[in-house]
């Protein structure tokens, strides 16, 4: 059905600098193939605030070279006789993998093989790029033509949704519809989301498609108030406009996801915006640590701060099938794969309205 | 039945130097008497550093004199003819009153009319001294004679529970009891409690009759560890001893709460015992702000950090119901409440073991 001939190349990042325009399209080696692998023929890969942070080491220094990207579609173009993903997939497939490539799978690990399972959680996660497998190889990632990925990380992309819009919920989408849906969003809640970006774009979608009763874009200028407003948005909050802004909104929210990755954030603020028994949730991860609270702003109303990231496969698999029952598409921008260094600058430079999603056009068509 | 010729006197403090030993004995003016409320004749009233810190205006300066004490048990003397406790109460029953004494109760407010209710996270919380009633005057607390509440906040004390071990758990037993049950203290799961003083110590004892799998005590030293044990501690963790204490034990408890005060805690050492999606529960209030987190030690395993403040009337009551059925005793040492003075100064340096009750002699045998 499909040759195995292909080859293993992409956008190389060598350096730190490679995030100002200087990825190189080159090969690489992917992983030793094992049973439990695909190959996936990528044709849409989106681009994430994370593929910068990494190419630059904003976080940690990185294991040059990089090739990024989390956020990939494709086809199934070798399956495996044990690679066994949540879905049974066949050859010629559609599938995507998101920001996770491995983790322990152990039958001892509570977060691989609890019931539900969480390989999120794991202790060995192993992202999609800027990995190591458990042989000592590097993972790589989708601005790619192709990608090797264990088979249980590979996600069935449902009938019903294109593939450029599969592609971003595979990270942004599970980021924000994860905390949403296991922290209560949903008929009778009142739902705020901060930051209006890639993420946060997606929190408002997914706030409405779940049902929540009010919805909150909370942002620090009102300049994304209008576009927030034709995401589902019932409300809007300039954090850098209204000086009374979390007073005048104190004990209004039961659930707020927080988006920016800025340590700079307002957070007690933000906590003031709880109503008792509310939960925010920090998604955005910042490089710096989050501003000191005092105790008292969670202990007087019985709030609560939590973190969450990404989620397990079977959690991607049911946000994508409410993506097609509830007609969920993100506001995304194809660029051209070979256009990869222009788009990851743009993105830097905060110009994505709200997702670029790169477009492999030779895969597309063939 | 009984008279109404009593007087109110209790221990006042006139000052910020009333907590070292300056209390004086006096008559005060309660609230101006409303058919919606119960005076109760004080026969216990425990000893909670929350008296500390108001007498001395550690939080904020306070509106001297203060009569302190918030863990009051007695018997009704005068019941109002629209007083609404949780529980029917007669003339002669035994009841208490833990440290809320009012809220709005609105029927529009919904910690307060909400079905559960959650009186406790009520904006107008009125504590049960160092607080304002909704007509301007002061409230009271139980170092005293007699004690006048708004029979909300009453709470009939179960047969088959003393008086004396009833008493602190007004505030401190429910202070843990409500985060442990709420956060899910139980069978399968292990807790781990930080701080062993007054509310640490019934943190031991309330996880135990609630179910835990494991229970560890976290303290400085391992001073108090064979006193744990025998509260029903099965690990200990000496942190200021344990030099790796944090990775030696990470991942290996679901919910931990934390009793201690001194904002130079090891947060982020806490948080890495955390279990994936545990949750770590503030109830100490320092004076400063929490040290600050990064937002990683929450997002990586999607755990959560909370406040919790005292409970409700009717979880009070569910509280001294399992406190009957699971025989929970906490460790009192009873002082006469002439001894109050000298009670306050002990419980301030860190003698008690582990809760103080005054115990108003007068009253005991009438």
């Amino acid at each position: 059905m499909t040759s195995r001939d292909y080859k293993f190349q992409g956008w190389l990042g060598f350096s730190a600098d490679s995030v100002n325009g200087n990825l190189r399209w080159s090969t690489y080696t992917p992983k030793p193939w094992e049973e439990t692998d695909i190959d996936i023929k990528v044709t849409h890969c989106g681009v994430c605030a994370t593929d910068i942070s990494t190419l630059r080491s904003g976080w940690a220094p990185v294991d040059y070279p990089q090739c990024v990207g989390h956020e990939v579609v494709g086809t199934v173009v070798r399956l495996g006789s044990k690679a066994s993903p949540n879905s049974p997939l066949s050859l010629g497939d559609r599938v995507g993998v998101g920001a996770q490539s491995s983790s322990c799978m152990a039958s001892d690990c509570e977060e691989c093989s609890g019931k539900p399972s969480y390989e999120n959680q794991c202790q060995n996660f192993v992202g999609t790029y800027n990995g190591v497998f458990k042989d000592g190889t590097k993972s790589f990632g989708g601005y790619s033509d192709y990608i090797r990925i264990p088979g249980r990380f590979v996600i069935k992309i449902p009938d019903g949704l294109e593939s450029m819009h599969a592609a971003p919920m595979l990270c942004a989408g599970i980021t924000v519809y994860s905390p949403l849906k296991n922290f209560g969003s949903g008929p009778g809640k009142k739902v705020g989301i901060v930051g209006v970006g890639g993420l946060g774009h997606f929190g408002l979608l997914f706030a409405k498609a779940l049902g929540a009763e009010k919805i909150v874009a909370i942002s620090r200028s009102s300049a994304k108030r209008k576009n927030c407003e034709e995401m589902g948005a019932d409300g809007f909050i300039a954090t850098d406009e209204e000086p009374d802004w979390a007073a005048k909104n104190e004990r209004t929210l039961d659930l707020i996801v927080s988006t920016v990755s800025s340590p700079k954030m307002p957070l007690e603020g933000y906590l003031q915006m709880l109503r008792p028994r509310g939960t925010f949730v920090q998604v955005g991860s910042p490089e710096d640590k989050l501003p000191a609270i005092s105790a008292g702003s969670l202990i007087v109303k019985g709030a609560r701060m939590a973190g969450s990231v990404i989620g397990p496969p079977w959690e991607i698999e049911e946000m994508l099938k409410l993506a097609v029952e509830k007609h969920v598409r993100g506001w995304v921008q194809p660029r051209g794969l070979m256009e990869a260094n222009e788009a990851l600058v743009d993105m830097k430079d905060g110009k994505a309205r709200y997702r670029y999603v790169l477009v492999n056009e030779k895969h597309l068509h063939e």
